[in-house]
């Protein structure tokens, strides 16, 4: 503690000191001015230059770099550097890209690229090639691997059994810390990333696991058995890879041992890999709850993105036209009254962000299964409650600058009561939506934006003119 | 591979099978049905069976439940299990009802809960309470525990301060492993997580660290030094949260040290916290991007629901109304076609449509760092093609429709002319509000959706309503 005021001041100072460092890490990063230095170098056709500039850089700043530069950049980066390509630079590219590099690269540098790799990142890989890009990759694998690799390409896609890695670490339950200690120094090879020892029976099947940590820190001749985690939770390989990740941020889990259907131990999933998943199921529903097709990158061009996108709006196209055919019927009352056109679309664009509010949270509790069948009754009543809520406050500083700026206090009866209706029906529908879609089976995420804001139009609409007619003509 | 028929068949009743295996572990689950018995328990006040009930759970099943149940129903199970509350459930509990489970302990018990934790869950804790609690749990901790909570509450919020645990491993750098083993097992109390054995100068400064993998595997009298990891991060304490998670999932870090200003070590940051962050990132964009005000959850009830959301839907209907001053002066127009009032809302809503695609993947983009000051033109310039096509593929569906059902050319005309423009406002709005924000420091998926759907309404109805006075009157 007598260290206190230097700690104080050491941290005032950093206070000052943060606006400065830009970068959390002493490590070399991938910033705009190394950046412009290596575009120049291609430019220069300086493959010297371009080199010392990359090899510093982790692989994940190179893909980076790949993803973010001009179509012909990249081939000409690639024309300057193809043959410093490894495994984890194309494991960390991202897919819109990765078919571009591989068939970039001379076969030899392919094949010791994926050669270094572990099994689940060579699946990772292969998943989204070309069959003939499969076929070179598997040839050019050890025999070995390459059995682990096909036995993981036969589990379902994105099923645990294909995001596993099948090297694991195990010792039988009945070992000591000292003949486990022994026996890991004593094998030639050990995966890159591995958290416990798995304890398994005399049929493979895992018992239990013991961190590291534990392991390190027990005497020698402690049992194994006597030291493994309280907490132990096993995957069958055709889990669902968005459950696994569920379950990895749930449970802090840091690895856990996949099991085939006679729960032998296939393989291991570590936590990065789960916070990959986790990342990418993320990235599904903010794109799908805004209409974009999966698979959107900016990478991709103008003809892609379109392409992506030009569904949902022909979608849209015909849902919006539901609005036009309310409107048409109450054509009379517009001919009569030519402002309601003008105040109509208020109505139905601030239902239309009630809806997005309220789909927003239930989708998203949705994902993080905080909405469940226990309290979803409780939370439709919820949203009634704020449409209300929010409808009334809406109502009254809508009728009251209706009835002020056009001195109809009628109009600004109309507008209220149609802002009421319509909160009400948009926080309703962003939950009743979402929920039967889940219930239905389908990804409550996909297009629910769409199907609520044309509620919310329609119901706007409708009530708006419809009230207008009953009160106003 | 003598068993690889085995396995093939294996696997074809693993697919059979994976309808069953409902669950992804063989941990019990909070199910649907030991809910029913919980919830029956606490209605019929019996203890035992609550007890028995919750005793085989997770934390997070525990906290989880307290969650899902109604206000009355938690109060009532509170009221049976306050006694079994520990630090781990209080942990897991979502921030909107913490304090509400806090109060309901009986002191002694939050005070054991707090003692069991370590350091960077108790700040956790200690952020969202109010100052009484927050003395006393303070001051039920051990001198050591809360002076290193203290000195992270130091740290400002949402730092990698308060995000690490104080609680590292560390060794001298010139120790061998022989040497780090032995003072593993010496020492009396270990974090619960550990990952690394950090090497450290005289001065507690970091230099590398050494995966447990390797400390195991590596015969005794090698030196530390010499298999350390290649790849060496530190996070400077004062670095923002969201940036330290970003470094996470990039580089696939499991654990980092966190320094100093001076450089000295003075905790660990892990992976599990990382992906705790993702996720809260993930929750605060999706919310954002819908106009939901940050700390939306289910446990929220009606009144705190409509105050979260009625912000941006106050200004969204000032916003809206531009759209109403726009139509306002087309009133001459509509009052001679009022098919027009009918047809104006397909152009605007389509619009407002194709600019939340264009900004939900840009604020994605954005957030994870794949659209930068290096591609950004190129990135609006591709929104600009994309909005041109589709403009061009819905004009086409259209313009041929209106010019169907309405037997007039130049209607379909209108229709057409004004859904390219609103098109490509849409896709070029959608890009260069969340970039514009980005620049100004902002979050960009901070109420972009408002000012999106504002402009292309806005556009659509300006675009069709001009087109039509210029060729239809």
């Amino acid at each position: 503690m007598s260290d206190h005021r230097d700690e104080d001041t050491a941290r005032a100072e950093a206070l000052l000191l943060a606006e400065r460092a830009e970068e959390p890490t002493d490590a070399p990063e991938l910033d705009e001015a190394r950046l412009e230095r290596i575009l120049d170098a291609v430019e220069a056709r300086d493959a010297a230059t371009v080199a010392a500039e990359l090899e510093p850089l982790h692989a994940a700043d190179i893909a980076d770099l790949l993803e973010q530069v001009s179509g012909p950049q990249r081939r000409a980066l690639l024309g300057l550097y193809a043959l410093e390509i490894d495994g984890d630079i194309l494991s960390e590219l991202d897919e819109s890209i990765r078919e571009e590099v591989i068939d970039a690269l001379p076969r030899e540098v392919l094949a010791e690229a994926v050669r270094e790799l572990d099994s689940d990142d060579v699946v990772d890989l292969l998943e989204d090639l070309e069959d003939s890009d499969q076929a070179f990759i598997l040839e050019s694998l050890e025999s070995d691997d390459r059995a682990a690799v096909e036995s993981a390409m036969a589990w379902p896609e994105y099923s645990a059994g294909r995001l596993m890695q099948s090297e694991t670490v195990t010792a039988p339950q009945d070992w000591t810390v000292g003949q486990t200690i022994d026996h890991l120094r004593a094998i030639e090879w050990l995966p890159d990333q591995f958290y416990h020892v798995i304890l398994v029976d005399e049929r493979h099947r895992p018992t239990g696991h013991v961190t590291l940590g534990r392991v390190l820190s027990s005497r020698r001749d402690i049992a194994m058995a006597d030291i493994t985690e309280e907490e132990f939770r096993t995957v069958e390989a055709t889990e669902d890879e968005a459950e696994v990740a569920y379950m990895f941020n749930k449970y802090h889990l840091i690895s856990t041992p996949v099991v085939d259907p006679a729960g032998r131990l296939v393989g291991v999933i570590t936590i990065d890999d789960a916070m990959n998943v986790l990342d990418e199921e993320h990235e599904e529903d903010i794109l799908r709850l805004s209409g974009v097709v999966m698979e959107a990158s900016v990478s991709d061009n103008a003809l892609t993105t379109a392409r992506l996108r030009l569904p949902w709006l022909v979608v849209n196209l015909f849902t919006a036209s539901l609005s036009a055919v309310v409107i048409t019927q109450f054509e009379a009352t517009i001919e009569a009254l030519v402002v309601l056109a003008a105040l109509m679309p208020i109505v139905a664009s601030t239902g239309g962000i009630a809806g997005t509010q309220s789909l927003a949270v239930a989708v998203r509790s949705l994902a993080t299964r905080s909405l469940t069948p226990a309290n979803a009754s409780r939370v439709v009543w919820r949203e009634l409650g704020a449409g209300m809520l929010n409808g009334a406050g809406l109502a009254v500083i809508l009728g009251l600058g209706g009835w002020l700026i056009f001195g109809d206090l009628w109009l600004g009866v109309v507008l209220g009561m149609a802002m009421i209706c319509n909160q009400i029906v948009a926080a309703l529908g962003g939950v009743l939506v979402p929920l039967t879609m889940n219930r239905l089976g389908m990804d409550p995420a996909l297009a629910s934006g769409t199907f609520v804001t044309t509620l919310t139009d329609v119901m706007g609409f409708f009530a708006f003119l419809g009230f207008a007619t009953i009160f106003l003509l």
